[in-house]
Parts: C-alpha cells; sequence; structure tokens
C-alpha cells in the first residue's frame, strides 16, 4: 500500500509538468488536495479547455483560439509588409511589449535540431516560404535567439528568403551572445531591432 | 497582447501549484500544449477526479477514496493495539515500506505551528484522543520529524496520552536530527522504531 488509487493517478499524470518529478509531483497532489481544492478544480478545468481551445494560427503559427491569431487578422499589420521570424510564442509576446515592431510574427515552435529530429518540416519552413510566395514580404526579420541553433535556423532561413527575393535581416547582437531572447528587457530587445543588419 | 485568454487562464491556474512562478507556469503550459495534449487532457481530468473523491479518513485522516482507509479498515491492524502518530500521509507510506510496523496510524496533516495558525484543532488532536478514550490502545508512537515543530507537538500529544493511561514512545533519533521523515532510507527507519524509547 501507500497512497489511494485516485491519489497515485493524480501524482502519476503530475509529472507530465517539465521538471517535475516523482517527489515534487507528490508535493504538488498534497498541496491540491490541503491547501486549495478550488484552485485544483479551476486548474482541471482551464487545463482541459486549454488543450481543446487553443490550436496554432494557420497564417503564422502562434498560439490562438481561432483560426486566425489577433496579429494575422489585423490588416494592418500585413500592411506593414515585415514578418518578424522567432521561435516561440514568448518571444512574440516579449517583442509585442517593446512596441518596436508593427508587422506580423513567424512562429517556428522550435529551432532546427536534427539530432532531435526537428528539421524544417517541424519549424513549418514549408508555410513560411508560401508566406513569401503568396503575400508581399517586404522584408524577413529573423528574430531566433543568438544560439548555436537559433543561429543555424536563421541562416537556413535566410537562404530561403534570398530564394524568394524577399530581403532578410538579423536582429542585432544587442541580445546577449548565448542568453534567451524572452529572458531580455525590452530596451536591449528594441536595441536589437533599431540595429539589426540586413543578410 | 500577449497570449490568448485560454492561455493567460491556465497560465494563472498552473501558478497554484507549490514552487510555481510565472516562468515555470508559462514553460509547462507550452509543454502541456507542445509535448503530450494527451497527457494534459488526463492530468485535467485525473485532477477533477482527485479533488472531487480524495477525502480524510475518518478514523486517521490519511488520504482515502471511502470512509476508512485500507489500514483502518483491516481489523487485524486495529488488534495489534499501536497507533503511530505522523504529520503527513508520505510518512505512512515511508514506515509501511519498512514492514516494522503491524498496528494503525493517526496523521496530524501537519505540526503545531501556532505563528501559522496551526494548533491542536487543525491536528484534530481531539478524534485522536476520541481514538484512546473509546478504543483499546497499547501505545502511541510518536513519528514526527525531529525537527523543533515535529518535538514541540510529539511532547503535546505525548501529555494528552498521559491524561488517557496510554503509554508513549518516540521514535529513536536514529533519524538524523532536523531531517525529514519522508527523506530517511528505510534501515535507518527500521532502527528508529526498533529502538523507541518510552516516554
Ligand atoms: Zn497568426
Ligand atoms: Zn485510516
Amino acid at each position: 500500500m501507500s497512497f489511494p488509487p485516485l491519489l497515485e493517478d493524480l501524482i502519476r499524470s503530475l509529472k507530465v509538468l517539465p521538471g517535475v518529478g516523482a517527489k515534487s509531483a507528490q508535493r504538488m497532489a498534497f498541496s491540491l488536495l490541503e491547501g486549495d481544492r478550488l484552485g485544483g478544480q479551476k486548474l482541471a478545468k482551464t487545463l482541459a479547455k486549454a488543450v481543446d481551445g487553443i490550436q496554432h494560427c494557420t497564417s503564422c503559427r502562434n498560439y490562438t483560439q481561432s483560426e486566425l491569431c489577433d496579429i494575422c487578422a489585423n490588416p494592418r499589420r500585413e500592411l506593414n509588409g515585415e514578418i518578424c521570424v522567432v521561435a516561440t510564442p514568448s518571444d512574440v509576446a516579449a517583442i509585442e511589449q517593446t512596441g518596436h515592431f508593427q508587422g506580423r510574427y513567424f512562429v517556428l515552435m522550435g529551432l532546427l535540431s536534427p539530432l532531435d529530429g526537428i528539421g524544417p518540416d517541424e519549424l513549418g519552413l514549408d508555410r513560411l516560404a508560401n508566406l513569401m510566395a503568396t503575400t508581399e514580404v517586404k522584408e524577413l526579420i529573423l528574430a531566433t535567439n543568438p544560439t548555436v541553433e537559433g543561429e543555424a535556423t536563421a541562416h537556413y532561413i535566410a537562404e530561403i528568403a534570398q530564394q524568394h527575393n524577399v530581403r532578410v535581416s538579423r536582429i542585432a547582437q544587442g541580445v546577449p551572445v548565448g542568453g534567451e531572447l524572452e529572458m531580455v528587457d525590452g530596451k536591449t530587445l528594441g536595441h536589437a531591432f533599431s540595429g539589426r543588419k540586413t543578410l
């Protein structure tokens, strides 16, 4: 014997969360049962709804509850002509907070990583190529993390853009080398945008 | 703009988990949406069921899905006559794994901590007193953590037991002082049981 089956189930299920091992899953389960059953019920409901209702924007791949995200659905964003390529939805949120960028985004939902089986297909690069072929793209701004994978992904995408005769730029190395984009303060990110270089 | 409302809800709800701040809630939400939506659905379901279906045993206060936990429902456990008092359900699980103890438990679900508003009522000590008054208790073994709160709680309960003319013992200091009971290996816990002293 250890715990009742429902509690064992709960502890096992909590381990799907990143960074949560057996001990912390147990601590979480106890805390949900002791401190805050209402919070636990709310978490169960929002989780079911989110897993069910959140999808990827058919244009930019960012999270959305409808077919197009708010940014892609905004005609002024398309008129701007710039597309900023980022790795994750958090990067979009971070860049939006700077207010420095008025164009659309393309969210890779990852970075090239052949050893992990993440190639151009997984990043939706065919869809990005399609965007360049079918809408007017004045400039593609590559805002992937300044890490090894981020640089490799940026170079790979730069070549696709050049094939489509689309101007490509890389955000300036105002962002600390080796760092993560979403950890950078708004001012630095703003500088990185202003100082971007044509590739 | 940052994230779609359902995603904002999910991130906010995840923060009810202990040790989960804004950044890790976000990382958890992304991981649930990216990696493992099935795991996310399962977590939502088991969480709802657990919050709904897990209660405290009316006799020992341990977690259970029925009125009595499996241990309290076992007549051989009551016949044994010993009651081991512990702070948490994990302590029960840890002691059960040693196989050293054949009696019943009483789970305090905490330790005396006046500054946090945890007094005798919160630990169900009236119910423990009632157990000693109404069932045959040969010995009360105090197996709270060897910490300041654990010792204070043990002494408080020892006095109640003496009022009921019930023999009380404290597990030996084979358990490392200042440590947490659930982290102790089975052998050490076993020694601590064998070497217990009558108070
Ligand atoms: Zn979009
Ligand atoms: Zn019980």
